[in-house]
């Protein structure tokens, strides 16, 4: 393997663990982002400009072999710009279409990947003609730009119709509106999977996920499925990855109701709810995202025990209960702390799902976040 | 854990494995190096400087909060210099006790620590002197500034007395010169163990080492000891940290003999019969040593499986066998090829001793490398 250089567009957390993962098998990194702090920039060098800069795309592109993401909302049409250039996975084709919740919505209803009901919504009318025909609760979203529970709009009464229009009716030109069926869930899952250039194929085992304001608070994997379920929830994955040409890391993550499985949306890149495998599985889904838009072979996706991520959101918490527990690994991102920021992780892996448990249990206790850890060890003894 | 930054003295592949290993932690990193393409460049700041350039070291110790090394043969006076500004772990007294093979043999002996017979060489009569008194073969070696089997002249006949003092006589004055008793072993082991600054101490299961040429080709571990020899080996290790007050991962290497065990050296750093607890272990080295110096509580160093490391010297090999095994995991320092340099290394790790030799086998036959991973499949097999 001569040495290769390869290009994120975007430098948060997830370019920082992709370079991590890609250094020891001898890669080197150029990072892209706006902003001048980007938490990458300490391991790779950086390039500060605008996503539509194309004299700075350009210029960056000459230094690289590949070109990837860490962020979906990277302009597709700069993502295609560059395609022209160098190669770039994932296929700009694919990223458009899971930055458009409509597009995404349709591809899956064409796929047969069941999902809960939705509506293009291009008017206040037709917003109280299809929340009439959904029942009430139900969630009005930006059709782009939309991520961690921003750009939503949660409807639970007739009269909220008014105040949710209030709140992104002026987002209708500008990133469209959709209408999505509320589903009573029992447990929300994901699927983080990767496929190679040459179609090869590898799943993660299902995970289960835990949210709080719409964004990931916990993450256990594997989540306890039946094997219909995980065999339904991974061959979605792989119908979509197939479909769309799809190359390097991915999620679809999905609501379980009543042993169905309703697909919410898919990441077109390294996930959050696959911090885990850094140390849970044998090969992390950022060196698997980097062998496959490398056309290396992927790397085993197999796990090694019980694994829980505790995202820490805003600031960092005392590390040393995570550093004391033998199962516990550490995650800081080397952020400032802000609000409703993700600004690190911690990762519990233990072969036996019983002492993680336990694990969790003194963690929670000790930072004060029983409220954190209570459904992931719940899960875990289930 | 506020950010802190760990300066490390030498850039090279250790530096470079800490760094990978303690930016989750949310560290930073200053080193300090010699060679302005030190491998571990591309990963953190590099100042290019010599190792007794004090307005350099005035300069570097102003910016870390800790001090460290991956290079033992950094000027025990450097060390001691910058330990009167900065924090400096491992003890510098340690280094300089490693530094020096008469040193280090004259302590294992006051600690009880078997091993086998060395002297301090002064002149030519003494050496034929203590080749009589010791037996042939023995082997000469300098005293301090040899690593990797440099330095060192295996006397074999009485007639290479002359050849090995016309090699090394000139050393004397300069590094001195130490002749030891060679051991018919049948097998090298390690002992790679960390000691934090509380005095707490942990010990990875005993690895098994095969060299080529005196430089390390390939480990294994666990090794297969008896349970008296696993823990003589460590308690050996212990009673060393212990007495030099040690804060940090160290190795100590030792002959198994008929079931006896007899120590070689000891080295003060992260260590190369380490390298396979970063995929084989919960807590690797890296991470070890710089929660020791940090004073954080020590990680786990329990093993996940069997893991095999084999070492590319000279340049680096096709990677695709060793990426097409599940358990395969590369690692490339980012080095220009040079004979005899340590340049990369694979581990390969699984649950299943039998899967970890067949693996082995394969990478072997496909590299043209069965010598190299011969012996550690018998040693799985055994």
């Amino acid at each position: 393997m001569s040495t290769r250089t390869v290009g994120i567009l975007g430098g948060g957390q997830l370019a920082r663990m992709m370079v991590l993962a890609g250094a020891p098998m001898g890669l080197r990194f150029e990072l892209f982002d706006p902003a001048a702090d980007a938490c990458g920039g300490p391991l790779a060098p950086l390039t500060v400009a605008a996503f539509d800069d194309r004299q700075a795309l350009a210029a960056f592109a000459a230094k690289v072999d590949v070109v990837t993401f860490d962020f979906e909302n990277v302009p597709a049409d700069s993502a295609q710009w560059l395609a022209d250039q160098v190669p770039v996975y994932p296929p700009p084709a694919a990223l458009a279409v899971a930055q458009d919740r409509l597009s995404e919505k349709t591809l899956f209803q064409q796929l047969g990947i069941p999902l809960p009901p939705f509506a293009d919504i291009a008017s206040r009318d037709q917003l109280a003609e299809k929340v009439a025909a959904f029942g009430l609760p139900c969630i009005l979203k930006t059709r782009r730009l939309g991520y961690d529970g921003k750009g939503q709009f949660r409807l639970r009464t007739e009269a909220d119709i008014d105040a949710a229009w209030d709140a992104l009716g002026a987002q209708v030109e500008k990133t469209g509106l959709i209408l999505e069926g509320f589903v009573a869930f029992q447990r929300e899952v994901s699927v983080v999977a990767v496929r190679g250039r040459d179609g090869s194929f590898q799943a993660y085992p299902v995970t289960g996920n835990w949210h709080v304001d719409g964004v990931l608070s916990a993450s256990v994997a594997p989540a306890r499925l039946s094997d219909a379920e995980q065999q339904a929830a991974i061959g979605y994955a792989r119908t979509l990855a197939e479909h769309l040409q799809y190359v390097g890391v991915f999620a679809l993550e999905l609501f379980c109701r009543d042993g169905e499985l309703l697909a919410n949306e898919m990441a077109p890149r390294v996930h959050n709810s696959g911090h885990w495998t850094i140390e849970g599985s044998e090969t992390s889904q950022f060196e698997n995202h980097l062998r496959a838009v490398l056309g290396l072979p992927l790397g085993d996706t197999r796990m090694l025990g019980h694994a829980c991520m505790l995202n820490w959101i805003g600031a960092m918490p005392d590390a040393a209960p995570v550093l004391a527990q033998s199962s516990g690994h550490w995650h800081d991102y080397g952020k400032q702390p802000r609000d409703g920021r993700k600004v690190g992780h911690a990762t519990l892996r233990d072969g036996d799902a019983s002492a993680l448990a336990s694990a969790l249990e003194q963690v929670g206790e000790a930072l004060g976040r029983q409220a954190q850890v209570g459904p992931a060890v719940q899960a875990l003894r289930a």
